[in-house]
């Protein structure tokens, strides 16, 4: 396994891998690895078989962090996530620094932008109003320089899948989206980076997600009609706000095709929600 | 010569060239080809060579035109375009409909943009806001959809390719852009689809615009030093408005470059002038 960091070096090593007829499957992430994204790696190594190519890059995109967000403290650790990936069988890790990705951003001179218009306004495009453009702007960047035939995203971001799959069929772009189950702690926590953050009791608490989620799950399958989703949501609330350190940010239930929110709710809706536990803002979601 | 519609045809031609090693140009235009165009499709096919494969997309794209703009008038006859294609050597003409390009528009199903946000706010972008996200929006779509190694813009459309290239450069679009010069009429018109629009008496107002560089140029290199661009825009702005039809929409001087606008004019400064000769809007532009 190497590590690549400059695009000229990546993309030239992409175009190598097309001239030799390779498969190729990319894995984008902002490091900090766990088996959440291995789990991804795994799914991409199986797709494009032994003789593919897989590539995960790291990379904490700076436009997709607001302002007061947490970009400078999110978690880093290149050197655990190289051993991790040669471990999993990756072939090449693209780390490149804010200098490649986005040159002279500061002073102007980067002002290219991907924006998804309408699948982006609702839930974390609410809470964080130019987080989706930095995913897709990074995305469509990442595509340009691996050149992928498949990229393998988490099911954990619903929204961002669902943003990215619309954007590859918008663009034309000339990528097979694969999306892969979130991975669970066995207390149901879904993984994250950002679980890093929490300690002693906030970690514990932290299953207040996933217990909204089990408890919608057991209520809208134990009804024979449709459920007034803002009653459940306010039921969902009250249970995760239970927690002393968790404050709810948003909990919806949409339809998961177009992303619009739902006024009932029934088997086959999807349900997501943030939730800041102490500082950490914790994301997950589920079908009903 | 051949020609394809859907964009999923295009897309497996493009896969198979790129199987083949074949080497791709695009000339991307909105059809009603005239020799401006077809100097593009000569350098394209200079570029990629006899073996190579030089594509046409001729597609008048909506998003590029404003509400009031002429895009329900804008000339079209691909019977006629086809014929100079072929005459021309031209592999492939690449003419899908709105439904093949924006599926769902009309219905929020269509909502991914790409948006230069600094080149774009001046000249044509101030009197025409949403024109460039649309042309970049479209460039992306037809560079993921035809995979060229290359693509061949004209110079005429000065800002155009600046922002095309700023676009390239920002997304690491593995595409190089080659700018071809503008072609002129004897009289010195730039050739322009929409001088179709000029009848009689307009067709011959209309070589204001070509004054207006000559004068330009003669002043700024008889000068021994940097001129005030206040100035010498208002001489240049008599200048065309002594022509009965003719309106002027903007006259700038600026760093080619960086497309800033410059307020002392030297040689090596640019200048772009819009103006309307009646209800037609003409551009053009040229070093000093």
């Amino acid at each position: 396994m190497h590590t690549v960091t400059k695009v000229s070096a990546m993309q030239r090593l992409a175009r190598d891998w097309r001239t030799k007829h390779l498969r190729v499957g990319l894995v984008p992430t902002m490091g900090y690895l766990h088996d959440g994204h291995l789990s991804l790696v795994k799914r991409a190594r199986k797709t494009v078989s032994a003789g593919g190519i897989v590539v995960v890059s790291i990379y904490v995109n700076p436009t997709q962090f607001g302002p007061g967000e947490d970009l400078s403290r999110y978690p880093r650790d290149l050197a655990r996530d190289q051993k991790l990936c040669r471990e999993a069988g990756v072939d090449v890790v693209f780390a490149p620094d804010d200098a490649q990705m986005y040159p002279g951003r500061e002073s102007g001179q980067y002002s290219t932008y991907v924006v998804e218009e309408h699948l982006s306004k609702v839930m974390e495009g609410t809470s964080r109003p130019d987080h989706f453009r930095g995913v897709t702007t990074v995305v469509a960047k990442l595509f340009n320089i691996v050149q992928p035939e498949l990229a393998v995203f988490g099911a954990k971001d619903f929204q961002q899948a669902a943003i990215v799959q619309r954007m590859v069929r918008d663009l034309n772009s000339p990528v097979k989206i694969i999306i892969a189950p979130t991975v669970r702690e066995p207390d149901g926590l879904a993984l994250s980076s950002r679980n890093k953050y929490l300690e002693g009791e906030l970690r514990t608490q932290a299953v207040a997600l996933w217990k909204a989620i089990q408890k919608a799950q057991a209520t809208v399958r134990g009804s024979s009609q449709p459920l007034k989703a803002t009653s459940l949501k306010n039921q969902l609330r009250e249970l995760i706000e239970h927690q002393a350190a968790a404050r709810v940010d948003y909990i919806e239930f949409f339809d998961p095709a177009t992303l619009q929110p739902l006024a009932s709710v029934q088997r086959g809706s999807h349900l997501a929600l943030a939730v800041f536990i102490g500082k950490t803002r914790l994301i997950d979601n589920a079908g009903m």
